[in-house]
């Protein structure tokens, strides 16, 4: 088939420059990471990096496999539903340019599909199964992106306008978070308050960093998917970077004005870093095409749309941790409509051979043009939604998607990653470390200062400062599980705090690993003020005085019990 | 007008050289937002982040409405002083290639002279304030951006030499810099030590990272002011790398040895950064010109300048958080001497038709070029200073530039953004949380870790960690603000630390939100040991026995006064 | 002599692309800060930040000045040993432009080459040992390059195959860190646990962070060692970005799976990290002529071996903190064989006028083109050996390499840049704060809130919060170092714990700085509990009653002391 103008790429320039596109694309991945990892909690910060890593490469290897072939394979057998040949690909050395330039380039937008994902799912995803759900999730890509950018493909030959991936990326990354955030089921907590706020980011200083690299990354990605600079292209390169620019400057401005006027003034980072994504989203698919004005519009309701949406979810009740259904699917959804209503020809579309679209609703007044955007988004929706709920389901009976509570609460960077050199053992359901000696485990040695990193570690996931004890009497550290104790002791109201410390202290006794308080760490209920100030140790012995150095906090909703040690 | 070569867009080449150069340039607003919020305390971090995105949404909006027009339009109308037309950028379909990419180009110098001043208003400005500023920069900048860059420019005529903005980005940018903190006058405490030493940097990895995205971005920047490579352009280009490494190279050895030879063999990080962002500050306006060993002489002298300035403005008590006017203003107006002195003139300076410029002073004895660039240095401080007063004047009296004291001492991050879900009630005075339901005001859910995350907020903001209580005797968790006593209750000397304590917490009781220290809270004073250690609590019953694990600590200097739970 | 096709840079868009290329090289500078600093302990985590700007700065000063003479020169002197000529390197304007474009690509590569090796002697080196070892390390490098890579070079005529610096980056880079580490010997305490564990990561999150921008610059660096894109060079870079990706691809999946099976299913992000680089290191000397599955076995192989070295190097009780020498050296070496197996020739490789290279072992049976690999990894490694332990050496009996073991105990970030303006002073042995009035020394004023940051901080380096005070009783705040009291004072077992207490605080009075701990601080040995709960002041009064906000904490294996102040 004749590769049409849109796809060819030319000359050496249009190879280089989509290399040098797909190197800046590259630099989203940790865009994203960041972002998302200073968005959750930071007991999953690393887990979520880690994430991001993931993707490229579990997602890269099935796409070098499959995907790119099932997308934009060229050979007998493609036809308008998908693409067929060059599978694991391979050139000789006359073809090997144009291919490989083309893979590399893609291969940068599939895995960006798949890292959209991983927001939605995050906090509470197993990360074997989100490495089997990586793989296939090139899958639910690749089909997509055959429809819109293959030569060939149905929606293409329709004449639908997408691009940089307002479909095949964003829609179809964003639908499919939904589903899986859907499939999850909220974090635990999420909505016992009344507010349904998000938890607060664990380091917005981060997410801003990564917002700003997808920012610059995203240039990459608009002026990079002209495929080429030669002939026309590169005034199309050149209006994508304008256009790309000032969707995200008026979607950042009215992120940042809606959270100064409904947030009593003050500029929430959430609806700025939303504002500036989502309206990068929303110029996406018409990126080469856009004047400068109709990208401020895009870029303002985009804005608006993301923010909103992600309200919406959460008064729903649908836990969507960063906000990548409100900037992905909503906004990628308004983008690829938005290219209904206000496309315009000009002779640059041609460079392209973009012959086939028409002009849209606001300058012609008709709505042929608006109505196959209506049904691109009708469609990869559809796909989307089909497969993802196949493969998640899959992945759901067969390796499991959610970590048990327990892990959740402890958080994926210590139960996945063992981070600080501290671990979770299933078996005990005990929280030990590295470094601990075999003689006498649960001690944590004191080697230089790697007690003050496990510090600021521990402090995130228990809520309180562990303390050590060692020396002569050879006492043993030991964490005590901030969780699942309610399963198992009796917390009901009706019982004074002093015989609910009594039932937690027998509770303890009966654990497998014994010594869960050492002699010298005291828990004291937090009586009324009349009360005597009794104190336990584990062996009973009471009143024990003068130790307020630990204080025992429950919390109201009694689900979670947490001993903090001041 | 016919534009002359040095920035003509000859080739599409030309054009994706800019564009790429364009991207590279882009991620600098990560740079300058890491490297200010690295230098900051920890208490302002995210809001520097935030206000280097502000820089390229609002400053990028204006920059497209009329700062274009201003620097570069050549309309009819376009003067010596100011360039008229092109407003609204805009173009059609022939056009629009060299004009959208000088456009993208040229705003990413605009919002970089923004960003700059950012750095100087650390830590003190109202984000409101600085979003009009933001706009208004625009004018400051896009006007002496045409005096030197736009053809018929009064100092292009005259031949100024100043290839990547010396003067419109780094001079106006120091300058403004330098009229603000004027205005905005020092930071609370700022220089109330003996040493006048800047308080600690609250990330100094973040800062040196951010060094180092800037050191990237700056080649960027200097490679990118030959406007294209066509013809001997990419020649001028490969100098610019040469010539920026080599004098960053020369400025970061100069700084590193400065502070060991003058701070007892210490390396100190700052010096370090200032002498590398000195020094490519110096090689700005004669990147394209110079020769390798021009390079090292000038990074050598902008790196002396850099830190000689930010000493001399610490001892005139002159408050710059992150070194602005040292190494912008100082620099900068350097590095338009310096090329009034070295630059020679070859064949390729022919390539930018830089043919108006006269050989430096050292190689032809000849004062006309370096008065010259003196005239540029004279006329452009002259313009920044006067248009800056006015602007920051008129923001003063209007939306107001400085927050209150209360609000300074807590630290814009939680005043602006609420950052840890944590948010400062202007009515109230109080510090209070999102996430506290509504029945229970004030009580911190211990929804899994966010309070962790929030402890780790919390010590910055106070230099406490706070207590928390809830369970059956609902004890509510209150901030304690840590200033403005000393205007309610009489801390004067002649009390005794008991008497203090008194009134202290009949202050309290002053207070509309009625429980500050909670029953179980205490506040000790430091007495001498000789003293009986008598504890209060808020009902006054006293002494209450044996509850050692709060103390009170009071300044020395009497106006800030902090109550520290251990 | 007349430059072979492989290293000329034809045209304005080869020097164009390897300026770009030379760009995002740039950016792995601070990948490999992060990346280190990430992975230490976090008490060094500036200070490695710096020696990779020193790096740049100190290596960048010597390469232009003989470095890339040594390398490249090519007047008359050159000889298959050493290149001659070019030194200082300028050039005019006819020359300038490949002279200088080479010359920025080159010294991307020579300062990576030093950064390296920062990563063996992480948080034991003296920093100006370091300046003056990357001073030097120029030359090591600049002469395997000359070998390699210039034409004339007698690996270089034998038809070596080295695309993008296996050899001459990686190896040298790699050997050199384990010459580095073996002289330096361990850290303090690195293997006195049984499993001999690498402490924890001072912040997971920036080593990934780090490792993706190395990803990223890894683009830049094999893509652009095609040394242009004219001709079918073009093609070389499209298989370089392919591959490379690829390698990677496999290497992180081989590494993930390698944590997840020998790991009790933990995902150690180290296995991936070191997975990906070392692939990345695998496919570096035949990028450019691999085919897609080629890359698929070596990064698998090259994952295999890095986390392979990197635990026999545990076993062995070799020191590499950030697993450089599995990395860099075994996979360096790996990939300049694997190339010896698996390169076929085509069309392609005559565009880099590789004609000189046989096919592989493993396409035509044939050893030549793995012998000359073999001696290729001998003679460097030979090379790098000789050169390394001789200016090591010198470095050692002059300047000094290691830090004192109290040094190393406090970590480089305080003692070499006085991070939080907290500094050690040498001669009191005292640790000391820049903010202290002159007045009263010692005393850290509460000067807004750089106290949070100063916690942070502290407790990095002691394990301990340290305590303030101030007020009527003008008490000092002195930190007590938590080393060498084992030498003073008499700590043997059978001491009970009340007289090591004594024993103690008698050799605190005997220090110059005379009150280590103030009235108020207490020391409680952690007595069985039968025992009196006696506390000490310094004074020696004793029974202080009932003051258990302070305890002691003493290491089992007595050589360390801690106290701790809860």
């Amino acid at each position: 088939m004749d590769v049409p103008n849109r796809f060819r790429i030319e000359t050496l320039d249009d190879a280089t420059w989509i290399l040098t596109c797909a190197f800046i694309i590259f630099t989203m991945q940790s865009g994203f990471g960041l972002l998302e990892s200073g968005s959750v909690t930071v007991k999953n910060e690393v887990n979520i990096m880690m994430k991001n890593a993931v993707d490229v490469m579990f997602g890269g290897l099935t796409f070098w496999m499959v995907g790119y072939g099932l997308g934009f394979g060229d050979e007998p057998g493609a036809n308008p539903f998908c693409g067929w040949g060059d599978f694991f690909v391979h050139a000789n050395s006359s073809e090997l340019g144009w291919t490989y330039s083309k893979f590399f380039f893609q291969s940068s937008f599939a895995t960006t599909a798949t890292t959209i994902v991983s927001g939605s799912m995050a906090e509470r995803t197993r990360l074997d199964a989100y490495i089997v759900f990586s793989m296939l999730n090139t899958f639910i890509f690749c089909i997509p992106a055959h429809w819109v950018w293959a030569p060939g493909g149905w929606l293409y030959e329709m004449g639908v306008i997408d691009i940089a991936g307002a479909g095949p990326v964003h829609l179809v990354g964003g639908v499919t978070g939904l589903v899986a955030t859907l499939m999850l089921k909220p974090r635990h907590g999420r909505f016992t308050t009344d507010k349904n706020e998000q938890p607060a980011m664990g380091s917005p200083t981060n997410a801003i960093l990564g917002m700003f690299m997808l920012w610059w990354g995203w240039l990459g990605f608009n002026c990079g998917s002209t495929f080429g600079i030669s002939g026309l292209k590169w005034k199309l390169a050149a209006r994508s970077a304008v256009t790309t620019t000032l969707a995200s400057v008026a979607g950042g401005i009215v992120g940042t004005m809606t959270s100064y006027i409904f947030k009593q003034r003050r500029f929430d980072v959430g609806y700025t870093i939303n504002g500036i994504l989502g309206s990068l989203v929303g110029i996406t698919a018409s990126c080469a095409l856009a004047k400068p004005w109709e990208a401020l519009v895009i870029g303002v309701c985009s804005s608006l749309i993301t923010n909103g949406v992600c309200e919406l979810l959460s008064k729903l009740k649908i836990d969507d941790p960063v906000g990548c259904v409100g900037t992905h699917a909503a906004s990628g959804m308004f983008s690829l409509l938005a290219s209904g209503f206000l496309t315009e020809k000009d002779e640059l579309t041609d460079a392209m051979q973009l012959d086939r679209i028409r002009p849209g609703l606001v300058y012609s007044g008709d709505f042929r043009q608006l109505g196959i955007q209506a049904l691109a988004v009708v469609s990869i929706c559809g796909w989307t939604v089909v497969t993802s709920v196949v493969f998640l389901k899959l992945i759901q009976v067969t390796v499991g998607l959610r970590v048990s509570l327990e892990e959740e609460i402890i958080g994926a960077d210590i139960v996945e990653h063992a981070i600080g050199g501290v671990f979770y053992n299933k078996k005990t359901r005990m929280i030990e470390s590295e470094q601990a000696s075999k003689e006498e485990p649960d001690i944590i040695r004191h080697y230089d200062q790697p007690i003050a990193t496990m510090h600021r570690r521990q402090s995130h996931v228990y809520g309180r400062r562990f303390s050590t004890q060692s020396g002569s009497c050879k006492d043993s550290l030991h964490y005590q599980l901030p969780v699942s104790l309610s399963d198992e002791v009796d917390v009901s109201e009706k019982n004074s705090p002093l015989t609910l410390l009594k039932n937690i202290m027998n509770w303890c006794k009966t654990r497998k690993n014994p010594v869960l308080f050492s002699p010298k760490d005291y828990v004291t209920p937090n009586l009324p003020i009349s009360h005597d100030n009794e104190i336990y140790d584990l062996q009973g012995n009471l009143p024990y005085p003068s130790i307020p150095s630990c204080k025992y906090v429950e919390e109201t909703n009694r689900d979670n019990i947490t001993v903090t040690y001041v």
